[in-house]
């Protein structure tokens, strides 16, 4: 224990002493951003800023909607080049966000790696293709510092010059929180309400596991630093579109139950989608829906994408039964507790794959 | 500011002195229970057990479904006679709850005041009247603890010998915590499960205004005594029935908008509620769908009642809207940002009137 601490420590010391070193940094995240990825790279950027430096927050995917209220006064942008994505493992964040579609707009560069960025700080991101086409803007000599708190990946992770891994953490949000501390710097309440986003995201609004009494504390003395849970509160909960209303209600009236009622499956099919007129990015809560079920231990949600017959599938679960291996069997991937892939077929033909799967998973048992 | 706080040291001593001098607590709380009340209950009940004294909880009304699991190894009581209840005001608690519907049941006792109770405790109600029936159990010498944070009704309120009102704080369960701490009183895993129930319902998780960093730090230390926030919120936000989220959903499907948006209504008949088969009680939180909606003010929920033609209203607002002064318009009340009245006529008739006071409370403004 006590060298675990030590080695922590050791990590925040390199950590902090790169980030002194430096002058300019390139801030960023995954793909399909979500509230710990973006309050983190927020946090920072201000606490850099603060120091006197020259920070950059870049991303490859746009700001969900609901987070737009944090960036009031931060240009975030996003790198987009006329080139197709690299093609997505669809992972899924632990907070159960996809965070936006990838994809369309102006390019920011399109050559990259001569940014002048002298340190890049990747944040809630388990392997460096996950950061997508951000990770052509820095090149290896660049040192790289890699914040994150999910768990490590059969390959790619471990990606950065100083690695600070801790799957003990509820967020990264809360990590940045520690370092901020540990290096004492100031809590401003720009940098408060980020990193309070961060951490009720990615809790689930404090219940997933990992949610522990430190991260309370933490979270209670960032509202002492001037968050504002009930103004966060109604960003984050009480910011639902008509059409996202309208189309959680129609995905509701789909649902059904298998594997003993352990299971309930909702979808959403293209054709609801455009009457909602509501984009992929307002159904990223759409998951919770099924498993919200009493005795459910996974919700499935089926989601048609653009292309015909290829179909998301977005897993909840609790119990402890491990969704994550489930996703991993069909190319995808995420956390023990909410994870995601897609798979080609009819959305009726993806719903019994998938289910067949999930009943496996039950019977092995947690 | 020492003042107040000396008042409330000495509020808080009197308090300890009257549960020291007792030996039989009758504990109770206000007609359909929520989280606030039963958690704040439950919490006294097992810190007066464990100083050896013989508390009883008794309440008008049943234990709503979803905080069942908190009362595992506690005989909580219900009074139920043969005869009807008296006309409930209708008010509605801070999170929205409205507990269950009272009535039906064994008698416990129809005779009250000589059930040779020495102290009463009532726990987060305004008025005695809202005690229901339970109001018959004990007579005027019988020394009265009053605990609440609800704000000041126009009579009726300060019904205790002791009255410790704090509308300051987030929910009753955050007194009780303080009470605890101030006395020395053990806090145990079970106590701390219960508060943590009061606190995290009553603060509509953690986002209610009075949500403070005393309140999350609270939270923490009741992690630190054996709450664990993952069951807790498995048990109160994953318990949902298909009935109850399929009603939801119909209900979503009704939804208007007046007021230049700053309203939404939704509504609930007894057809729906039949047809879902789901009992009142489990449409509490349904007034948040139309709350939750981006722009909106006051989100509304209609729902017709057993009676014919009469019609219960519930309302939920942000942005400092007053609904209580809307509801106490129509003989009803509550809080703030959370209240409910009932209304003559039809779900339509019933929507047009309490619209049009809604509208005249937003041009009058907060």
């Amino acid at each position: 224990m006590i060298k675990c601490f030590d080695k922590m420590k050791n990590t925040l010391k390199s950590i902090k002493r790169l980030i002194d070193r430096s002058s300019k940094t390139l801030l960023t995240s995954h793909i399909r951003l979500d509230g710990d990825a973006l309050g983190s790279e927020l946090a920072l950027y201000y606490a850099l800023k603060d120091l006197g430096k020259d920070p950059a927050i870049i991303n490859d995917s746009p700001i969900p909607r609901v987070y737009k209220f944090l960036v009031r006064e931060v240009p975030v942008r996003e790198v987009k080049t006329a080139e197709a994505s690299p093609p997505e493992p669809a992972l899924e964040s632990a907070s159960g966000g996809e965070g936006a579609d990838a994809g369309g707009g102006a390019v920011l560069s399109s050559s990259g790696k001569d940014k002048g960025f002298d340190l890049v700080i990747s944040v809630d991101t388990p392997v460096k293709d996950r950061l997508g086409k951000v990770a052509r803007l820095f090149s290896d000599p660049t040192p790289v510092i890699n914040i994150d708190h999910h768990p490590p990946q059969a390959d790619g992770g471990n990606f950065g010059t100083v690695n600070w891994v801790d799957t003990g953490k509820c967020s990264t949000g809360e990590m940045v929180y520690d370092l901020l501390r540990s290096a004492g710097w100031k809590i401003t309440p720009r940098i408060a309400e980020a990193l309070y986003v961060a951490i009720v995201t990615d809790t689930n609004r404090f219940t997933n596991p990992n949610t522990t009494s430190k991260t309370l504390r933490a979270a209670a003395h960032l509202i002492d630093c001037g968050a504002d849970p009930t103004e966060i509160g109604n960003h984050l909960y009480k910011a639902n579109t008509y059409g996202q209303l309208q189309l959680a209600a129609r995905a509701t009236e789909t649902m059904k139950f298998f594997g003993g009622k352990r299971i309930a499956t909702i979808w959403l099919t293209r054709e609801m989608m455009k009457e909602a007129r509501t984009p992929s990015i307002d159904t990223q809560d759409f998951p919770d829906i099924p498993a919200s079920v009493e005795g459910v231990s996974v919700g499935v949600l089926l989601r048609e994408l653009g292309e015909p017959n290829k179909v998301k599938v977005s897993l909840r679960s609790r119990d402890g039964v491990d969704v994550n291996r489930v996703a991993q069997k069909f190319g995808g991937g995420g956390h023990k507790g909410a994870a995601g892939c897609e798979l080609q077929g009819t959305i009726e033909e993806v719903q019994g794959v998938v289910v067949k799967e999930i009943e496996k998973a039950l019977e092995e048992g947690p």
